[in-house]
């Protein structure tokens, strides 16, 4: 049986959490910037210091790769991804890569095979705050986008992903697309409060929620803030308002589990003595029920075209594209629930409500995932946090399912 | 009775828009800015060539004076701005500036004399954007503000007053003090529906309403927009937004006069899919009657208390500066109504709900304002329009009122 070293485990961590780390204790390591090059530099050096070889395909996805007894064996995938949305958490993404490092290293000194080869995974792009929508990599890899629908996406100062790609010499030449793997499994931070509300020791992912992204725009009419009567106003901060609140409100009257947020908006011209002439604003809804997302969308739809309407703004709903709820591959999840009897930590099943590569790997071969509790269930924020106990048992149960998997015939 | 030409105003208003004109049809004259520089060397010209002294303070204020019958007797003053808002309109301000000086070139051309000196008033930093509080030129000179207070108030680029005003070389060298006048007059444009929306040529103002501006911070827990129960979530833009739905409903619960706006807001981190944390958030409300202000400030205080503690948010509410009402001068508005009579233009009496120079000239000698109509009463927008049949009324009203004061014994 596989026995990692927590301690190295942690090393690593406390090391990739150095690059961007932010003052507040958290890392800013956007898509393809300085940080990301650097985060992937180092994954580089510690993958070639286990004698893994490393393949870099044309959306700057990384494989590190362990050679199986059978080589032709379609390989084990692990992994997950080092960007991070600004000013977000150490854990999110790294511990997923870091993990199923450390289980090589450990493989390694422990003289340990395994039949089918195994590959360390390093997304690009998973976030997407920088270069949305979120999940580039592993969806070009799974045939959801086209790689130049991709290439093409612009930040919002203008500079397209293929350049940004291109300038921290990240952009290789293996062409990204599906190709066969035994399966893969995703470990990463719970980031809600399910398993320290609970407490328990480990989450068994058995599905991804459908997500939703849309983009609102409403537009009014610009005037000075005094001299205009309120019956003759159309600001367009009020009808977002009125809509930013009903959005809220949705979830009490279609279903508990739903959530929906507006995390961005945007108001021109911004000024204290002008009425706002236009506001852009973001929504985000998950749900593992599609049926729900939908009356979902339709109930979006009719508080910003009832808010538009009573303001008297032009309104425009953007799709900024969603994904359909997934239920993972039942072989593996039960995997996953074997080595958790076998470690002897507390488990329960649970649905992400956050997005994952692990939705786009579903496609393409028996997938699961493993959570590690979040302690206040907080992540996509500086104070973060996985106990270092957490993080080594979530390490020991993907250790032991990765093998498992790797052995099957 | 004085003859106007109404073309050369004309000819000199759109010579004015060409200094600081956006694609747009407007003027961005930012103060002190290269091209606050040129439009008041144009003024300056102009002024010499018709045969005007000019004076200017230490605050760049800049007076262009003609010699009454009884050079001691304290003149009467007429003007207003020629700095504008960022992409602003091209009749804010500068119209009061230039009907002055057509004013002065006719009386030269019919030989018309006064009994006290006239003098044409260019205040600086009435708009604000750039130096907030705006009105800053005669704020210092009326005493509402000590010059050195101005000197150091700094541009978003950390660009001093002061420094700018010497880099354009209109930093003078006399005190910025109240001195004896015989009265003020400020020509504007209503920057408001009333005049057009009646049907009226002429708008005789009363006074000017108060002003209060408050800045809003809500700060919540930012966290992950997926994994994070509806119930756990401590959203502050969920919270801004309940507040800016109430405060634009406050008017019709207090005051059908009254104005509310929230113009501004910036949420922090403002990303698609993280729940906000910080927003801060601007309001403005005005009105004429002081007590209404009070329990206008106390209702957006009840909002945003009620809205904090639904959310459980922290709430910080900063007071902005507020100005209080001021009444113009009864013998001051009577004389403009008895020059619309002797013209034969419609007129009517309004509270100016913008602020404006006259604001602080009142403190100081007997003061009113003249408006022309706005069409469709926008400003402070590139498409802020005032029909040139308007303009040369308002312009005989403004000089027909200039020279009956300043015949008065």
């Amino acid at each position: 049986m596989l026995k990692i070293n927590g301690k190295r485990l942690q090393r690593s961590m406390e090391e990739m959490a150095k690059i961007g780390a932010t003052p507040g204790g958290g890392v800013n390591r956007l898509t393809l910037s300085d940080e990301d090059r650097e985060a992937r530099d180092l994954f580089s050096r510690w993958a070639r210091e286990a004698d893994l070889s490393i393949n870099i395909d044309e959306m700057g996805n990384m494989f590190a790769r362990r050679e199986g007894e059978d080589k032709d064996a379609p390989p084990l995938m692990a992994g997950s991804h080092l960007d991070s949305v600004p000013n977000g958490g150490r854990f999110d993404g790294s511990l997923g890569v870091l993990a199923a490092l450390e289980i090589i290293r450990s493989m390694n000194e422990q003289d340990l095979a395994t039949r089918r080869p195994i590959e360390i995974v390093n997304w690009t792009n998973e976030e997407g705050p920088r270069f949305p929508p979120s999940m580039l990599g592993s969806g070009v890899f799974a045939g959801a986008f086209k790689r130049d629908f991709a290439y093409e996406v612009r930040d919002s100062n203008g500079k397209r992903f293929v350049d940004e790609l291109e300038r921290i010499s990240y952009r290789g030449e293996i062409p990204c697309r599906p190709r066969p793997f035994g399966g893969y499994l995703e470990l990463h931070v719970e980031q809600g409060p399910a398993l320290i509300t609970e407490g328990t020791q480990i989450g068994i992912v058995e599905g991804i929620r459908g997500l939703t992204w849309l983009r609102i725009t409403m537009k009014g009419v610009r005037d000075h803030a005094g001299p205009t009567p309120m019956h003759m106003r159309k600001d367009a901060l009020v009808g977002a308002a009125r809509t930013i609140t009903a959005i809220r409100d949705i979830p009490s009257k279609i279903d508990p589990d739903l959530v929906t947020t507006v995390g961005e908006i945007n108001v021109s011209p911004n000024a204290i003595n002008v009425i706002p002439e236009r506001v852009i604003f973001s929504v985000d809804f998950r749900h593992q029920d599609e049926s729900i997302l939908k009356r979902t969308y339709d109930a979006v739809l009719e508080a910003a075209e009832s808010a538009a309407k009573q303001e008297g703004l032009e309104l425009e709903v953007k799709d900024l594209g969603s994904s359909t709820p997934i239920a993972f591959d039942e072989s593996v999840t039960e995997a996953i629930e074997n080595a958790c009897e076998k470690l002897g930590y507390t488990h329960m099943r649970l649905w992400s409500a956050a997005g994952h590569d692990a939705r786009y790997a579903a496609d393409l071969c028996p997938t699961a995932m493993i959570f590690a509790p979040s302690v206040n269930g907080k992540s996509h924020a500086e104070d973060e946090l996985t106990n270092w106990e957490d993080v080594t048992r979530s390490c020991e149960v993907l250790g032991s399912t990765l093998i498992h998997l790797a052995n099957l015939p």
